[in-house]
């Protein structure tokens, strides 16, 4: 069984300075790499080498998987952890590190193969009785027999471009009367785009959750369920807050989407970290949508709530250890929230902001973990992902996680540039996500910039009036306690006033 | 019953700081009070309202009880939380408030009275069936007598006076041959330092562990055991590194010491947080030595392995909320330790240092919590406890909690200032520690100033020595690879040779 010494994370920021702690609380060697841009970067400061790989963008430093190999073998590294993003979910990069005698920490290249198909992966998992959204199993271009099987599925349905991605070409059909029109223009459409016609059609779920089981297998065919994560609250249809355990997640519903996503897993013979993602529907049916075959940016909240680390745990199956607990051992304690920062302007769209970290001030106390890779005085670069933080909470129940996320969301000082933290924490108030009643429309629903416009309650407009006469008449308020006493609130108006 | 919206923190610093956090994420406004060295404190920026107390020291401000019920009735607060030290362990005060109409956020000022008496507290717990150190049960001072009972003990035997307190007349006996002229001398500074010439002839128990229980009730008469924490690592008598669970408390152990201190608890009509402390000797019997009726410094250890906010379960309470969970709800999930981290130099007897954080840079990342009351730029005042900060870690057991909390020391960059982290680096690392066979002498047993002394490794060695030549001749190294890699180790090197 190999012990992994040295470790390169072909990777930046939070992930990479996140990977590097666990590896160092193990003893373990760490390699950082970085692009110029990111040459003063924590994760940069943190490691025990660092390597250059070249400048921004990605393809001319991250992206440089034979590069990165060659740093490995001359710095003697034994492993590589591919973080998420960039060459995490690369085959033939998977493959080259082993081929190089390294180790990669993550699932094997087949596993990355099967799972990065679509239509590969619903084959693999056919015989594992994983529920799939309704729909056709094979790509279509018959207009009629797609009819057919279009109302055999129930409208509303949804095509897809087979080549399609990324909700490229895809077309929802409400009725029968509009089907043949929009599946015409699907496939010219899908033709003249991917130059492939094929198209798949399915059951349109129109105010999905997103709800995704993290699930953990040894190289000795053991596959655990380390319960859910729900992901519905997006923007730009991206996550921006997670959570675990889920609000509308049963004990059955756990354990039959917890055995379903094992089952994924099986299917292409997964050991490492992963996640299976379901898409839910208004009765709470899921439906098997895609595997990551990483780490996921979310993996916090699983690892709050079930007291592991997902990092360690990696690299004790890379090493070929089996796993050393059992499903039966993990229980879920208490609740976790996670929330995005982001260097965005949720009053615009959520575009990304750019600017440099005036004043940076993370929240502070018990149940509040800030993963990051920022300091203060930092430029945001513009080249990647203008994630700042990860924020998160983790309290004995959801409604203490959520109040705790609000103090620390009001801890949280950034100045300098826009963030979501004002959208996160008008997100998290709401009564819909309070109630657990919200789906990845949420944003659409219930979002709009004048939320986020500060208004003064009524208590703070009585207060700046009465300031406002004293600073007219600098007259100071008298009495013992008066005099001695201040309120941080009224020193704050006054500093306004003033 | 009551609903407490608004509460004045009677403390300074982390403890003020970590109470109203909680009061924050529950709803509950917060007013603070400061003496004026403290006026620019966290704690203080953080409140809602705060109230200058008058100057430093303690005895002109955070001590004075009536001046802080005044600014209670003054600024509408329903509650007082006393924190740790100053006025958190004074009945009379505790009175007072009730008598003006306000909630005390702790016992009765009746168990406070019963337990702050070392030999009430013994008379009291005598029906409760608690192991108590073998001892006589009261006063004594005729010679002969105290002969036979001493004999009936057995050697060591400890004399104590009456009257004395905080190791003050204690006086340690080997062997019978030795008796009478110890006694003798014993009682005679008895009477010369107190008045008083009675003593107390107990076991000597020559290496004991410090182990202590965490206790909760309500005011229904529901008293709970939240597991014990080891503290037996002290240095001047006071402890500085704690953890839960202990090393050497097994599942038997556990629930006799947590029975047992329910007793105590129950023994005064306890109600609120509480600690019930154990003097443990080499054969791990446990003897009652006195309960600390408030909130421990170290009470985070408990927080972290049982997974509840023990200042909101205090509020709860205080409310007058019967417990919302039995003691079969509560598990140990992991392990968690804790450093303080004192401005000491432990080179010099662990003598308070003074001086300002220049820098102050907290460890990041999953398990680890700061709690502190300080920012960079600070002055750590004179005229308080020199605490700068407790850090803390969890892990899933033991090894990974020292591990992360080497880590931890590791990353938390204090300049400007002596402090104990390299002392409690050395301390978790150390043979006894990690094995868990240690008592309170570890300092007098393992410690000596030159353990901190830094010494090269032999790698370091070498890495200097090519460093030295490459200084002197100015060659760059040459080779694609190394031209663009930098370890950080020889960065530092050669800023040190620069």
């Amino acid at each position: 069984m190999a012990k992994i010494k040295k470790i390169l994370v072909a990777n930046r920021g939070e992930i990479s300075l996140r990977i590097m702690r666990t590896a160092r609380e193990m003893g373990i060697a760490t390699v950082a790499v970085y692009s110029e841009a990111d040459r003063l970067s924590p994760h940069v400061l943190f490691a025990d080498e660092a390597v250059c790989l070249g400048p921004p963008p990605s393809a001319k430093s991250y992206l440089l998987g034979d590069k990165i190999i060659a740093v490995c073998v001359e710095l003697g590294v034994d492993a590589i952890h591919p973080g998420y993003g960039f060459l995490s979910e690369n085959a033939d990069f998977a493959r080259k590190v082993q081929e190089a005698g390294l180790i990669f920490i993550g699932p094997s290249p087949e596993a990355i193969e099967v799972m990065g198909s679509k239509l590969a992966a619903k084959q693999a998992v056919a015989k594992y009785d994983i529920p799939l959204v309704p729909g056709t199993e094979e790509a279509i271009s018959d207009i009629p027999v797609a009819k057919t099987r279009a109302a055999e599925i129930g409208y509303p349905i949804l095509i897809k471009a087979s080549a399609g991605g990324g909700g490229k070409g895809m077309r929802v059909v409400e009725n029968e009367a509009e089907f043949e029109e929009q599946m015409q223009r699907a496939v010219s459409e899908a033709q003249s785009s991917f130059g492939d016609s094929a198209v798949f059609i399915e059951k349109y779920i129109s105010s999905p959750r997103h709800i995704e089981i993290q699930v953990l297998g040894d190289q000795q065919g053991n596959i655990l369920y380390l319960f859910e994560r729900e992901c519905s609250i997006q923007r730009r249809h991206q996550k921006v807050i997670e959570e675990a355990p889920s609000a509308v997640v049963s004990p059955e519903m756990r354990k039959a989407m917890g055995e379903a996503a094992v089952g994924v897993a099986k299917a292409c013979d997964y050991y490492g970290a992963g996640t299976v993602e379901f898409i839910v529907d208004g009765e709470l049916n899921f439906f098997f949508l895609e595997m990551n075959t990483r780490l996921q940016v979310e993996h916090p909240v699983t690892e709050m709530i079930i007291g592991k680390d997902l990092v360690r745990e990696q690299i004790l199956i890379a090493e070929g250890k089996p796993l050393s607990f059992t499903q039966d051992d993990l229980k879920i304690n208490g609740h976790s929230l996670e929330v995005r920062v982001y260097a965005e302007d949720p009053k615009n769209n959520f575009l990304p902001d750019i600017g440099k970290l005036e004043t940076y001030k993370r929240p502070q106390g018990a149940g509040i973990r800030v993963d990051d890779g920022f300091e203060e005085g930092m430029d945001i670069p513009i080249y990647y992902d203008p994630m700042i933080a990860k924020l998160i909470t983790h309290a004995e129940d959801r409604q203490s996680a959520i109040e705790k996320m609000v103090r620390a969301i009001e801890d949280y000082k950034i100045v300098g540039i826009q963030t979501t933290l004002d959208f996160c924490k008008f997100a998290i108030t709401h009564d819909a996500f309070v109630s657990g009643d919200f789906d990845t429309k949420f944003v659409e629903n219930y979002f709009s910039p004048s939320v986020l416009e500060q208004e003064f309650s009524e208590s703070e407009l009585e207060l700046l009036s009465a300031l406002a006469v004293e600073f007219f008449t600098k007259n100071k308020p008298s009495g013992l306690l008066k005099s001695e006493s201040i309120s941080n609130k009224e020193s704050a108006w006054r500093n306004r006033l003033q």
